[in-house]
């Protein structure tokens, strides 16, 4: 390929390398001038690759009026105009089952984080508290209910890790799977008054905007737990700090906010709360193998072979 | 029965409170003058309390020349001198089982706390870092051997739980279990050569003391990652403050230590070191089950039925 590829946002720094290597590559996030670089290379560029976060927006891709292909590293494409791309005949790829693993088990990570208050019991020992004498006493994870938001190739890897700690699953989503025996719930609000913790696993995107609601959050009441693995867009964020504020929601492990890296800084103050800055996938592990994706999908497209995981 | 009993230390609310509602009990701690106490009490007193911080030593118990029963509240007898015991005819019950799922949940929030790196992710949200950069990739589980050394009831529950997360499993202890086709190690050593995560399961006491050597650690390596949930005993303290200052070994998830709570200051300003203040079974869930089985066992004594869980 002699065609310019565009570079979105900075990436893996292996991958990236390997495809500024492979490929004339164009960063537009360095540009001083991005209308300028679009303008100058738009006539030819057939490849743009981005990332989950970052994503591709029409006003770019109106510009680039040669463009074949998206190829976006990470398996959310809520940031990326899908709906354009189908218009205007894009194919989109993405990076789906090499970052299921660590996602799921972030997600265990934060669940017993946030039950067993680990961040805040490392904070008890590291602030010298325990001379003083013991933290007290916490919730367990034994004996509760755990409902998924979302029972795709993520919401899976987490049930079958929660059913090694003996709680019960349900789930809810477009519809009943037929291949398990787990609760199913027609909606949220239905989950979460069966469950003890809710875990959201489901896609970003305007489907899902504002899918767990304060109305859900509040059935969850004050011993249930929230973790967000998936993005900040599918909770009512608000009505989530309002009620983990008040104790009307017992605790929650949360990876994702809306407008990241804001998070509400009321939440600062919380023990019963875990914070990440959207780790879900990353780790060298995850990160290589969606990179190596990344640069086959490329590949693929290329050497006018089908694409290994189109959206 | 109407002779008093000893209590060795505070125990949870609700068990100390039913306790003193059903027995003349008297709290050793409170006590002006402990050995006026053990010397009034003494020639009548049959039944001690304690808990597995506490104990009880030969001293304390060479002044209860009647005492007939300990029970403790806790799974480890480690502080009580359990030799003392048979060679004076005095029955010994513990609190086992109920606390083992907790016990292993905590192990598994601590190893994935440490390879994911939660409490230094949480920092790093709360201070507003986030807002300067990302926080960078962490360590993974997945394709990782986790080495449990130990596999008693926790050790296997610790087992269960990391089977789920795709981790080969190993173990080492006196012997070889005839229903488990894990690889099996004849030494710590031999298990910290196979395995990327050491989990020490094991009881405490001196048939395990620095059970857990610098040779064992330093094989580990500078990507291997220990678990300890057992007790400080067991491990070689120094050894391992000082291999993962200099990087010789990954990270750590540590709940007990040597001289608690005394914590090594020198591990506060590592972020690949998680630290609890001995939480293993310190929720509601497991406590009021443990606080059941001492009633049970002390109340079973007393009626001169057989005890439910004499060690």
């Amino acid at each position: 390929m002699n065609s310019p590829l565009l570079l979105m946002a900075p990436l893996y720094p292996a991958t990236q390398q390997e495809l500024e290597t492979r490929y004339r590559c164009h960063r537009l996030w360095e540009a001083a001038d991005p209308a300028q670089l679009l303008a100058r290379i738009g006539a030819d560029c057939r490849v743009a690759v981005t990332n989950g976060g970052r994503g591709i927006e029409a006003a770019t891709m109106e510009r680039l009026p040669a463009l074949q292909l998206v190829a976006n590293f990470g398996v959310g494409v809520d940031a990326l105009d899908l709906n354009w791309c189908r218009a205007h005949g894009v194919a989109v790829t993405n990076t789906p089952d090499v970052l299921t693993d660590d996602v799921a088990d972030l997600a265990l990570a934060l669940l017993l984080a946030a039950v067993r208050r680990i961040p805040a019991g490392d904070r008890f020992v590291r602030e010298g508290r325990w001379l003083k004498g013991g933290m007290g006493l916490t919730p367990s994870l034994q004996g509760r209910r755990v409902g998924i938001v979302g029972l795709g190739r993520i919401g899976r890897a987490i049930a079958q890790r929660c059913l090694a700690f003996n709680t019960a699953i349900g789930y809810c989503g477009p519809r009943r799977k037929s291949d398990v025996d787990w609760h199913y719930a027609d909606s949220v609000v239905a989950l979460a008054q069966w469950a003890d913790v809710l875990i959201a696993a489901c896609p970003g995107g305007p489907g899902t905007y504002r899918l767990i609601s304060r109305e859900a959050l509040q059935t969850l009441g004050p011993d249930g737990v929230f973790v967000n693995i998936a993005r900040g867009s599918v909770v009512d964020q608000s009505a989530l700090v309002e009620l983990l504020l008040s104790g009307a929601l017992g605790a929650a492990g949360l990876d994702v906010f809306d407008d990241e890296p804001q998070v509400p800084a009321e939440l600062f103050a919380l023990d019963k709360v875990v914070l990440q800055p959207h780790q879900g996938s990353a780790t060298h592990h995850s990160r290589a193998a969606m990179g190596q994706l990344v640069l086959d999908n490329v590949a693929a497209w290329a050497a006018g072979r089908p694409l290994l995981t189109p959206v």
